[in-house]
């Protein structure tokens, strides 16, 4: 496989190994997987997921719905606010497959009713203590509005993404969130009094972590398809987990500061970082061997510009670079890593697809 | 025009001005202008400059040269590390254009020497106080050595780039930071004892503040064209200057925290911040009229995930926003905004062309 610049490696093993270990997770319980594709934008990789079973997916995004709709997929919600400016492009979506879109507001229900004339089905997006969108649990008499408006469209349940899970868990911590979370929906679903709303919940943390998803209908974790770096500084999954892996040229080497730079920037890795050790971590460099990456700590990217990393390392690993060689980076946040791609590469050297942007 | 998505907006006659004002600066002196095109990677915006007599440009990668030379730049310096894993590209671009690249190292010389048949000329990369690549001013013997290395390709100069003039900024300031750069460069020179040697400064602010650009024989400057918010905060420009802005859908409304929710996330923006009164700031919130934006500020982005962008403002501003409105956000660094865009469009709703991934 050749090599010359910043490239996204994607370990196939490793990602179908952590959609078979989500699939293990809910198997117990009556809860289905309605895996977010935002962090791998791939209908290359979307096949992984469809050769387990998968049938239902999460999108980001009316385009990214539209990209894996033409992708064959036909069950899609996008976990975003309805956007009022795109039922156009909505509506004919609702003509092609089941779509389910969020609601939070009378006014954004309104114009869905009287502009999308293909029906739909949309959830009510509850607040369950992340406080950027969704309607209050405590504004029961909002959500009994947008439940109880008649319409060519039909309301099928709650959903609520538990952003706040985004920190330092453990299991239990994991458990209390998810519970508490499951706890306010059920009260809500009460009492609207219609026992046949589905719970939707999101977020790779917690649903990696919890042992008991009894409450749930369904669960709509992205990231763990790759992991990443933030996600093992949270305790949420180990180096070994996390599926993808930037390989970068080493272009210059600076040992009297024990240092050297890499032709990978913010505009390959995202500036997304981490605090470790109380300074900013942009990703933990690894070998790479030319065939596979190791999980192995080496050092670790102290800053980034737009096409600069710099490795800060020991003398020793320092020393062991030379200008030319290749090592990988394990990213901070692979979710937006991955957007900032053209395409990945297998550790076959096959090119996956993924979405882009429109020229 | 019609907007219902993040839409990187540019002022042709802000970008216009802002390349006319550099020119303006450098015409008292036997200073020339090579902007750097890492900003706006568009081949549209690269004929406003062409169109003001500039023809010799600086690239980020030697991607981004290859795009510009088939848009028929015929004179490139790659402004980044000579790259060993690239020499093939480069030995092929060097067939076609005057390319210059940067060398820090004996090793990426000889690399480059012995890999690139092609003759080109290359620049010592010097590292005057910045500390993220090039050679240290007092290791006179690398420099040396790296000077009198006969070969096929020919020494052109000494580059270095200002990077720690990324701060709040005077023009006094600006001035000494300049000038202890050139002076620095300077005395490498003669003691190189190499009179037609080209002395190349880069950065944007202090090359918009600084008066006196005596002792300097080119500079490449390249966010000037767009600024943003960053820059403005360094004193560099004001927000009338900043020459693009993302145009946002407005999807949630959370009146009761004085914040509004829009389509515009990290995907849209990069997530590098500036700190504002002691908090994160990810983007200036102003007004768009439907056919240009206003750069008075009406709130800012204090928080952003991958596809939603938080509008902290007043109680009295989030109450005059609706769902389905666009708001415009002046981009907190517009060379990584405009990276993350498919392309962008003019204030009359044309198309510009941008150097995208390869799919």
């Amino acid at each position: 496989m050749i090599i010359n610049k910043p490239t996204l490696l994607v370990s196939e093993r490793v990602v179908r190994s952590n959609i078979r270990h989500m699939l293990g997770k809910i198997q117990p319980f009556a809860t289905s997987l309605r895996p977010h594709f935002k962090t791998h934008h791939s209908r290359d990789i979307g096949e992984w997921y469809r050769d387990e079973g998968i049938t239902k997916i999460t999108c980001s995004s009316v385009t990214m719905a539209q990209y894996f709709a033409q992708s064959g997929w036909k069950d899609i919600t996008v976990a975003f606010p309805y956007n009022p400016l795109e039922a156009d492009d909505i509506n004919d979506l609702a003509g092609k497959i089941t779509l389910n879109v969020l609601i939070e507001s009378v006014e954004a229900l309104e114009h869905l009713i009287s502009r999308v004339e293909q029906p739909l089905t949309y959830f009510i997006k509850i607040d369950i203590g992340t406080h950027r969108t969704g309607v209050s649990p405590d504004n029961i008499e909002l959500i009994m509005q947008l439940a109880n408006k008649g319409s060519q469209h039909r309301f099928k349940g709650l959903l609520a993404h538990a952003g706040h899970a985004y920190q330092q868990l453990d299991k239990d911590r994991a458990q209390e969130i998810f519970d508490q979370s499951i706890q306010t929906l059920t009260m809500i679903k009460s009492v609207l009094n219609l026992p046949e709303l589905i719970i939707s919940y999101g977020d790779t943390p917690t649903c990696t972590l919890v042992e008991n998803l009894k409450g749930v209908d369904e669960i709509r974790p992205g990231n763990f398809a790759f992991y990443d770096r933030m996600q093992a500084s949270f305790g949420v999954c180990t180096l070994d987990h996390i599926g993808v892996c930037l390989v970068c040229p080493v272009v210059a080497i600076h040992a009297e500061r024990n240092e050297a730079v890499i032709y990978g920037g913010g505009v390959h890795l995202s500036k997304d970082f981490i605090i470790d050790k109380g300074v900013r971590n942009y990703g933990t460099v690894v070998d790479w061997n030319g065939d596979q990456w190791s999980s192995k700590p080496r050092a670790f990217l102290s800053k980034l510009s737009q096409e600069h990393g710099i490795i800060n390392g020991s003398r020793d690993y320092i020393d062991s670079l030379k200008v030319g060689d290749l090592i990988g980076v394990l990213p901070i946040h692979s979710c937006l890593t991955a957007d900032l791609q053209g395409s990945y590469l297998d550790l076959q050297g096959n090119r996956l697809h993924k979405l882009n942007r429109t020229p």
